[in-house]
């Protein structure tokens, strides 16, 4: 056991991501959340990389879809990463902000447009798509292809994530190692991250 | 919008694992429950088959595990399935019944026996590890490797979970195809699945 103001785990995690990058996959994991009705609910998301210098791990969604009314019905989620290739599992837990459009906060509307310019625009055309779950019959898909100008901000529809961990469960196949990662907070305030080897 | 008896998702799912099959990972998915605590947990398990000629999906764990807590809080799980080589995501959601050694139906014991049988024996006498989540310094693991009889049945620690599939919904990324199939009752008490063409 031993503790630490730097996330631990997150060199883990970079190390995990640059043995696995050569697969298309490799940055693609599951997200758990509650659903209004009170069941778990789960799909796979894309990791868009740390916030800044942190250990607050981005994710872009759209507004339409079912995980924000889960994520404002209970913040939490918890991310299950596994490498295919070093057969290393991550199970990463903390709570998510939601930011979209309406956002009050300033600096986290510049995160949201920061991380709509960093998708290609392939990407950004998702969110101009038909509503998600709706009959392809009620709303079919637009026969043209509407046109995005490159230099505009996000869309209505666009909405960043930023699930801030505060657990993190490292498991290795090969080796048959798990380490269990848990923050609590420093005297000043800061996080502070304490880790135990355990058994997988 | 079409209605039917036998699961239609199951044929689909199926063809999926086919596709898949070369790849080691191919039967390995994420189960998303709820703990006590009402924060989602997300963990990667494996598929161990439909049970008999049903829909049924079965996964094995060990009685040890947390994923025992949160089913006996919430009785829910979701599976996200994702597979890498055809781009298809399966959400199989439903309600999970937990059989371990102590379940009083004999018909469930004998169900619970036969997975116990096509396990390994690899994985067998992983339920006769150390506990999971203790540290390796209060438990270590046995420095000789314990002997299993092939022929005895299954340890205390064997659990088997039967999940009952009632609402599944399907993303093909390659055709940028969704469909949701959900299950009802027919008028003799049957399942019975809908399906809808929705859009991603």
């Amino acid at each position: 056991m031993g503790s630490s103001s730097a996330a631990p785990w997150k060199q883990l995690l970079i190390g995990s991501i640059q043995a696995n990058s050569h697969l298309k996959h490799y940055s693609y994991f599951q997200l758990a959340t509650i659903s209004p009705n009170s069941r778990p609910s789960n799909r796979t998301v894309v990791f868009r990389g740390f916030q800044d210098e942190s250990d607050r791990i981005l994710i872009n969604t759209d507004t339409r879809s079912r995980k924000i009314d889960d994520l404002k019905h209970c913040p939490f989620a918890e991310i299950c990463w596994y490498f295919t290739e070093s057969w290393e599992q991550f199970r990463i837990s903390g709570p998510v902000d939601v930011i979209d459009g309406m956002n009050p906060d300033p600096v986290k509307l510049q995160q949201r447009e920061k991380s709509w310019f960093a998708c290609s625009l392939r990407s950004r055309m998702q969110y101009m798509a038909p509503t998600p779950r709706v009959s392809v019959y009620e709303q079919p898909s637009q026969t043209q292809t509407p046109s995005l100008d490159p230099s505009i901000g996000p869309v209505g529809a666009f909405c960043l994530l930023v699930l801030d961990p505060d657990q993190v469960d490292y498991l290795n196949l090969k080796t048959n190692e798990r380490l269990i990662f848990t923050s609590g907070l420093g005297v000043d305030g800061e996080k502070l991250w304490t880790s135990q080897n355990v058994n997988p």
